[in-house]
């Protein structure tokens, strides 16, 4: 959803598409992309395939495949795609583009960090290079998605996480504090199924399992718009509000995955992991129906 | 503060008091217990002295001396006491209590938890006989004191804390984000000094270090009124409100000590640390004005 909204969006140049395990593993999701831009008939974007693994090497992936289905479209059964991703990894894609054009490129991320983090490390220049990183990712002061303690992207690969929220890079992170905020009801996906928008059509399918999901997880008859929410606060900034201060990723124990936001009112007798560490955005509140209305909208003049 | 408020409490019978590092170390928690009843006149109550190492031994102790000075009582040189803490532990001492009147007992935990935990593990009858744990503890939510993650009393002994937290006994948490909202201000402590109240006198002079504390931490005029709260929670439960779930500690990496309270909402895909594990009451808000006027009237009436 929140691709084609992005490929819907005339704000917005759509560079490329790398891909990262999380819903799915990384190979059907770079699939996937190839599929949805050959449904977009935008196969000139290319997509750069991502990590396999996390960033330390041996840690088990969780593959979140009940809230998408087993092929991260909604059990579907859609044909292969007949394109290909580029030789170029998606962390090599990412280390380029920024080189190419330094400061005017944003990377959404709305998966696990793996690919950024590798960007990060790879090369010394590219968190200059790099414009700004908005990423839907964290649980700021609230439950998490995977357990009570973590965000489903953030669990993906927290090593990853710490690495990017302390690369000094400008990031806006959208948690699911504010996307659950986000909610796109019943009736929403009813305007969608009558319209005749070909993305609305298209999404309104692959939804079912998505409101399943949500039905039994929240006990809700809607769902979250995490990703459209985190896209569209790239676009448009005034959609949300954010405070500023360190983010530390805990990588180990019952909370692992939990993003920790330091709000530096407090002085500390002691030195903390928080001390001098670069400050980022971190999302507070979301004008929710203005988000609704534009995903909404993009999707049906489509 | 919190030791004469409830002296002065005609709803309260003080059973006995237990000591714990944190502040100071033990011993001299120990001596200032044994003074301040001295102070009070109220000798007969006895002192039962707690733990001197956290549950797991081997961890290094961290003693916050900045926060009351060096002793504990505002760098006042008070000669030491006369009497002596009683021969029982402060775990044996909790025990005995319980068994002796089942279901009756309140203990106020106004430190790191070790010596509860100690009950909880050395009498399978404790958890059973005690009849209600209300503890200044947590920061549920917001940013920690030691720490961006982490609030003092849990940090002194996080495996302690866990070990209360899951035990099944009736708690009730009053954390950090409530006690902050609890601020006795310069003005109070002018009207505590004018006033002819024994303990008001002798309180005026030990919040200097206090006062100064919060000065530099939190660039502010007043003092938090954390262990007071707490123990007019226990006193008058109408004071607060809570929300009750489950409570974790994490025990290691940058986020050792943080409480992480899980609300119940969401069904997760798969089984966590908190699943199945029993509930407790976490204070929410507090009538801040009521408690600072309860406080102010018991030690200006003594």
């Amino acid at each position: 959803m929140a691709i084609f909204v992005a490929l819907q969006s005339p704000e917005v140049d759509v560079m490329g598409l790398t891909t990262i395990y999380g819903n799915v593993y990384t190979t059907l999701a770079t699939r996937n992309a190839l599929h949805l831009l050959e449904i977009a008939g935008r196969t000139d974007i290319p997509v750069a395939e991502g990590s396999h693994v996390t960033i330390t090497k041996g840690t088990k992936l969780r593959i979140a495949d009940f809230v998408h289905g087993a092929d991260g479209l909604g059990n579907q059964n859609f044909p292969p795609p007949a394109g290909k991703p580029i030789e170029q990894s998606a962390a090599a894609f990412l280390i380029e583009q920024a080189k190419l054009y330094p400061g005017e490129v944003t990377v959404v991320g709305l998966g696990p960090l793996t690919n950024i983090a590798l960007a990060i490390e790879l090369d010394p220049e590219f968190s200059k290079n790099i414009g700004q990183i908005v990423l839907l990712g964290g649980a700021f002061a609230v439950n998490g998605n995977v357990n009570p303690a973590a965000e489903a992207n953030i669990f993906g690969d927290p090593e990853a996480a710490d690495i990017v929220f302390t690369s000094g890079v400008d990031i806006l992170a959208v948690g699911i504090n504010v996307t659950h905020q986000v909610v796109l009801t019943d009736a929403n996906r009813e305007k969608l199924a009558q319209s005749n928008g070909k993305f609305a059509q298209y999404l309104c399918k692959i939804l079912e399992v998505y409101f399943s999901y949500h039905c039994d997880a929240y006990n809700t008859k809607g769902v979250y718009l995490h990703d459209p929410t985190a896209l569209l606060a790239a676009v448009n900034p005034s959609l949300i509000t954010y405070t500023e201060g360190v983010v530390r990723v805990q990588t180990s124990g019952i909370t692992r995955g939990l993003t920790l936001f330091y709000n530096k009112q407090k002085r500390f007798a002691e030195v903390t992991e928080w001390t001098d560490k670069p400050t980022v955005k971190v999302a507070v509140t979301v004008d929710a129906p203005a988000v609704v209305k534009l995903v909404m909208d993009r999707l049906i003049d489509s």
